[in-house]
């Protein structure tokens, strides 16, 4: 029935209202409130459609955004693990299936299914789509900890290498992004705001 | 020379950092604050990955998702007009052309242009695109209202009537979808949340 069908398809999108409140740990540049998923999520579209260009290998820019656009909402039910938080890592995978099962599993079938292999497409981070998905994934949140002068890495106690240990996958799917976030990287350690060791 | 183009590119990136301090009129679900633009822009590209099947004519997803990415970054300058405010919406057309020039003008001048002609596009609403991508920025603020009990509807004197008027043109882009948002928004009458006349 298409009544029906619709009706699940605006129930996920309502469910969806919620990766609003799921805020993350790092910080808007000008009020310094703590940045939440959504915006997150936003933003790192707006880099694919400006950077696209920096892919190491050509790319289907529409697959890029619909894993960006749905890669959070896990965060829903499984909560922010920050990058540097090993402990919380460690069961982050199992915790975000059973997110994806349950919020995916709003959409009428065929979608979910469709949308849960977008999901792990960009978990596995082997297609170039993946990769350079990731790669925004990971630049962003370096982008706004420099601009804040590394407030969030200080109170972490976040140094230079582990911020390369964690994000140099980055340049598996746009090298030049990579070596233009590692010249901002750069100048924040010069700058203090980052320990070299 | 390369790395002038792609710093370029990030300082309009960082720059459209500032659309998530540009809050709306509408309410989220849960905490009941305002929305801001950057979770608008996001929610809406997630309406149109799960929403587009019901384009009343085939649509080039990607160009959709690349106007809803941007549209609203001339806010940043040019304010959220509410849009039942037709003294803001008196001059809102002149003030956002005027933000979009600098805005778009970061840009390296190529992509500044494009980014231009998407936007353009948008406001000119005259491809099947634009207007997939009206209906769900028209349907979008609806959806809240009617979740959140019309309190913003309330607040601003809006009745039935007035809701149609502004938002019908939904019905030119994603007609199916128009015809669900009214589904609701007469529960929304029905309801006690929006003044029938």
């Amino acid at each position: 029935m298409p009544t029906e069908r619709i009706a699940r398809q605006f129930a996920f999108i309502i469910e969806a209202d919620r990766l609003k409140e799921v805020f993350r740990q790092t910080l808007l540049t000008r009020s310094r409130r703590p940045e939440n998923d959504a915006e997150h999520s936003w933003h790192i579209c707006l880099m694919t459609l400006v950077l696209a260009e920096h892919s190491n290998t050509p790319i289907n820019v529409l697959r890029v955004l619909k894993m960006l656009v749905i890669h959070d909402l896990v965060e829903i039910d499984a909560g922010d693990t920050y990058a540097y938080d090993t402990v919380g890592m460690a069961d982050q995978h199992e915790r975000e299936c059973r997110a994806a099962e349950r919020i995916f599993g709003l959409l009428p079938a065929d979608q979910a299914d469709d949308f849960r292999a977008a999901w792990d497409e960009f978990e596995a981070r082997k297609t170039p789509e993946a990769r350079f998905a990731a790669a925004m994934d990971r630049v962003h949140p370096m982008l706004l900890n420099i601009l804040t002068q590394g407030q969030k890495w200080r109170e972490h106690g976040v140094t230079l290498p582990k911020v390369i240990a964690r994000n140099q996958h980055a340049a598996d799917g746009a090298a030049a992004v990579w070596e233009h976030a590692l010249r901002l990287v750069n100048q924040a350690v010069a700058d203090g705001y980052l320990p070299a060791k």
